[in-house]
């Protein structure tokens, strides 16, 4: 079986994470690309530090010896910073790799012209990562909406930024004490400049203006406005008039130029991104012929963010196929399941001496209860007439007075 | 330049929206296809009654006629029932048609033998337009995850259900009330079984787990329940948990089989289907690399249904392409914005005699005002330290006390 090889650049979490997905998806690449795919390379900035992978691959400091591998297909590049990363991937393209970046700051400054170059030598760009995480905003775009005209798109883009305006609404805290406990959780840089002062959202908007405008705006008429200046008395203000902070990407179409604007707005229960929380991300897409399509998932984070850049890796890797070879999905959501766990439910027309455990009685008839799928399955059997709801999800047990719980 | 010609079965809601799609559209095919689309035949049940359609086009309620056109490429079908849907496809595809369908019934029942039988033929198969509406949810599952192993798809796939519950909880109506309300929409039909009973949302799972698991459970093996037995007195109960009752189908794979249901059940706050409301459909897709992927979106309609198939015909008729080619988009949100209409914001740092008009002093020295962005923007460059926030989308004007505006 022919093989694909692909180099590494950085190591970081991203990087790792794409490593470690391509070892663990074997079986998948196999299936949807006939091919094996093989890590030949990581650039990586110390050799001295020990590393988890198999030893056939090559770490290196220098990204020439990558260059000069007698096989390299794809180069995947998860570094920071736009230099020497553009200049990296010039020559990657220059020898004929496909190239998969996560570098929305490098990309919106050099994008239009890598894009140009790979045509040029009849190689690939994926940029999936770039935006919004492990949502798949940029194929949704390119790949699902080619007839829609699209004539607005708004993201929450920065999940640093969500996450801290979360933080400091449900638990009271000030802007310093929600930005220091994402530097905690590893959402933020040590120098979270990029985050809370709009530029990370903004390069995502440029680059998402490219895909649905086929343009951007002058970068310089671009309203970007980070989160610093929101205080704590501000969302109180916001949350009396049931209204939320959220920093929110918007470029549209008007007066024959495309605008755009990266600031924080405010959102009521009604709007979608209301209930965007946390580092989630999430893109509305209006276009005319479909109305709003919103996407929504993990904005950042190992895996999400490796999620694209491997789907990329199909994507760029792909001759036309058609159907999706499907690899027999072994993935169990749960081994144990099988109605044997007590769940809660909601159950009306339970008679006395039923013998379940009752929460509460919500109104006349109608109890929550706690018992497994089983048990209640065996109940409504002998007693028909019962009808009883699951809860999805998890349950909010302050919600729940379960010292009251008795059996009935 | 060479063309393609169409024919569509069907010219109720979503046959007269694929229609109207395409001639509106002609600029947007032509780009991305490099070929004209034109409507070639119309299969119609009544020959007397007037459409609005081109004099060139065949309108015929005999789909033999529409076979032995001297050109036919794409056969669109929009009718309902197994057949004799199922029949004109076979003959469709036989005739080296591709064709695309919004038939959840008949595709569930079908799909895997029109697959096949494509393959042989060497025709392609669009039915992204049998789950879910506008949203791309089956492209999404077969182009953007293939590395990405699913292992939970829950959807809220019948909007008309949806609607119901909705129109429940917040209009205190009965079931039939809400039904009755559903059908003047045009939202049920006037035999509602097929979506209250659940039948429709069932289909479509079964769709969505070919798709996502290669295969499907058992049909007698899966739940199935529809929304008739939701009573007010149920939704109140609910309410008082802060529960809302969702009409949802789960698909995942547990102890080695593919395991369905499609029933009622209560989701809480956190969960993203709580605030899908009204028609609106959702898809969570769970799967191992990325996490939680929500896809959000106008779940049936004329041209949401029509956007589906419209992209579909695009999907199939398309060899392999790189980059999209973007028709300079002309759409525009707003022509006359520029920041002139009046709009409501909050303001922090307003000084007194500032001439806006007040319409809450939510705290101390945080307002909510009314003005455009124009007159503000103006009004910052006077007094520097003024910080002000827009709302996003429509205002809830109950939650304004517009009454007691005053000028400062």
């Amino acid at each position: 079986m022919s093989v694909i090889k692909v180099a590494i650049l950085g190591f970081g979490t991203v990087g790792e994470g794409v490593y470690r997905t391509i070892q663990s998806h074997a079986e998948e690449f196999t299936a949807v690309l006939g091919k094996k795919v093989e890590v030949a390379a990581i650039l990586i900035k110390n050799k001295q530090k020990k590393r988890e992978v198999r030893e056939d691959v090559l770490l290196t400091s220098d990204f020439e010896e990558i260059l000069e591998l007698p096989q390299l297909d794809v180069v995947i590049e998860a570094i920071v910073d736009k230099e020497p990363t553009f200049t990296y991937l010039k020559k990657a393209i220059g020898r004929g790799c496909h190239i998969i970046t996560a570098n929305k700051e490098m990309f919106a400054h050099y994008g239009k012209e890598l894009l140009e170059l790979a045509k040029v030598n009849n190689v690939s760009v994926g940029y999936e990562a770039t935006v919004a995480g492990g949502i798949p905003v940029i194929q949704t775009l390119r790949q699902l909406l080619k007839i829609n005209r699209v004539s607005l798109i708004q993201g929450i883009l920065n999940g640093t930024s969500n996450f801290i305006l979360t933080e400091m609404r449900e638990k009271k805290q000030s802007f310093a004490e929600s930005l220091q406990q994402a530097q905690e959780n590893g959402y933020a840089e040590a120098d979270p400049t990029n985050d809370i002062e709009g530029f990370d959202a903004f390069y995502k908007a440029m680059i998402l203006s490219r895909i649905a405008f086929g343009e951007e705006p002058d970068w310089q008429d671009v309203e970007r406005q980070g989160i610093t200046s929101i205080t704590s008395e501000l969302i109180t203000a916001a949350e009396k008039l049931e209204l939320r902070f959220k920093h929110v990407a918007s470029i549209s179409r008007e007066g024959g130029r495309v605008v755009a604007a990266v600031k924080p707005v405010l959102v009521g229960n009604e709007n979608p991104f209301y209930h965007v929380e946390g580092v989630e991300n999430a893109v509305n897409v209006h276009s005319d012929i479909v109305g709003r399509i919103t996407l929504q998932g993990p904005g950042a984070g190992m895996f999400p963010t490796a999620s694209a850049m491997i789907e990329d890796l199909v994507y760029v890797c792909q001759s036309r196929s058609g159907e999706r070879n499907i690899v027999k999905n072994t993935v169990e959501i749960s081994e144990t399941s099988k109605g044997e766990q007590k769940e809660y439910w909601l159950v009306q027309g339970l008679s006395n001496n039923s013998g379940v455990t009752c929460i509460d009685e919500v109104s006349t008839g109608i109890n929550l209860i706690e018992s497994s799928k089983k048990d209640l399955d065996l109940l409504a059997g002998q007693h028909p007439g019962i009808c009883y709801f699951s809860i999805l999800g998890e349950v909010d047990l302050a919600i729940l007075n379960k010292e009251a719980a008795t059996v009935i």
